[in-house]
């Protein structure tokens, strides 16, 4: 079989740090379990000590032997030898929360972004939450106005790191009614899935097939399917006109394929499925 | 032609009154314009006073001569006949927020009740405000927790005044992230159409058909395409699963058929095919 990119895993926000901890622990199942090298990549936070503090703690707590923190706060950092190696010898790689533009703009084009791409096509597990889950895909919503209807002047959108195809991640989703910055994103290109991740709620994606992990629910909009759309007859503060979008909410036990675009209800049993008709 | 039912203007909460007030405007406008008799009908707060006299002053600053309000305490208040005499008077009723459950509580069954349902079969335009559009509905959502994903406990539901056919009305809907609530809601009744209707935002309904003005937007959330739910499978406090949901986003401009389930991205320019057909 041909080597599997490494499976991501897309966080959106507030995952559980004190309790079961069910999200951190399949991240840390996938990279190595006990014996993984865990490297936390906390660039895009400006309080780098404290959350790499937090998350050390966590995956100490969760049994693993090695975890190590990376930060940079100069592309001359990222660009050196000594900061590639680290992603090198990671066994998984989760990114912190914070300002998704400082991922993209510290390590974007640099020798570490090279090395994550490396790393992703070896099948070492990625991770991220919050802005560490923005970044992901290969256009970002960098920021946008929440609990309001679609307008295009309410979301930012800029490249992200290109790891997810075919998709625009949104973060703690529910519970910040982020509906209208989502539909604005997608409506604008409906190439892309809407994928909009609650809170201590993770998608595992990999071969262009996502499952769902956690509390919330995973709500995804396809705008594939729009009828009608007035993008092109609204300026960018006038409100967007979409008929037909397609919703999908998926908690936890559902998938979804991204490139047919299908909801997977139960993903345990199309997994075991798929799984038949390899061996067959 | 067949007398027509009064038109419904039902509108998501915080409706304009001391701007342009267009929402209220075309309220007044469908209601009499200048030689309006407006009631208004303050049952749902606990403010009957306060509420009642901000109207009556936006109401008048539009020109309407003649503004009263209408409140009762009791249900026997809502069976004397000069209650009654107030609402078959009136050639346009509003019912301001609150609490929808005391417009069914102490309207529900009276003589008032049944009156305000002759006044509708009569044309008389209905307007309602937060807790008077939920109740609009046969069947409407009580209380419910917002910002989170579907689940049946976080939506309470209870008959409702019975003006509105085939939907299901929640207001404040962008601005107090309530998808989740409007999802759990059809998900049970998929015969239902959820309209999520924002601030400052109406539906004005005849015939089956409704037309938005406003600011914000209308989201129609339809059930009855779902191609997978785990309602049967699941408790009341696990997350539900919903496949193919069709979503529409309609701003002022758009209209949607309630009957056919289908939008109209040009009110006007339907209206007009529509007029010309019944003229020809």
């Amino acid at each position: 079989m041909a080597a599997k990119t490494g499976p991501l895993v897309i966080v959106g926000g507030a995952e559980d740090k004190t309790g079961e901890c069910r999200i951190l622990r399949r991240f840390i199942e996938l990279g190595g379990g006990k014996s993984a090298y865990v490297l936390v990549i906390t660039v895009a936070t400006e309080l780098p000590i404290e959350v790499g503090t937090e998350y050390t703690e966590v995956f100490g707590r969760l049994g693993v032997a090695d975890v190590r923190t990376f930060d940079v706060s100069t592309r001359e950092a990222a660009n050196l030898d000594s900061a590639v190696k680290m992603i090198r010898n990671a066994t998984c790689i989760y990114f912190t929360g914070g300002d998704q533009l400082r991922i993209t703009k510290l390590l974007g084009g640099t020798r570490v972004d090279a090395e994550l791409h490396e790393a992703y096509h070896r099948g070492v597990p990625l991770g991220g939450t919050s802005a560490g889950a923005s970044m992901m895909s290969s256009t970002m919503i960098v920021e946008g106005e929440a609990e309001t209807n679609p307008r295009v002047s309410i979301v930012d959108m800029a490249p992200g790191m290109e790891f997810l195809d075919g998709a625009v991640v949104d973060q703690h989703f529910a519970q910040r009614g982020r509906l209208g910055r989502l539909l604005s994103a997608v409506a604008q290109y409906p190439h892309h899935l809407g994928l909009g991740i609650d809170e201590n709620t993770a998608v595992i994606v990999q071969d262009h097939v996502l499952e769902v992990v956690g509390q919330g629910a995973v709500s995804i909009v396809d705008a594939g399917s729009v009828s009608y759309s007035n993008l092109d007859k609204v300026t960018r503060e006038e409100s967007l006109a979409l008929c037909g979008v397609k919703l999908h909410m998926l908690p936890e036990g559902c998938g979804f394929h991204l490139r047919d675009r299908e909801p997977i209800p139960d993903f345990k049993n199309w997994t075991r499925k798929q799984n038949k008709e390899l061996s067959s």
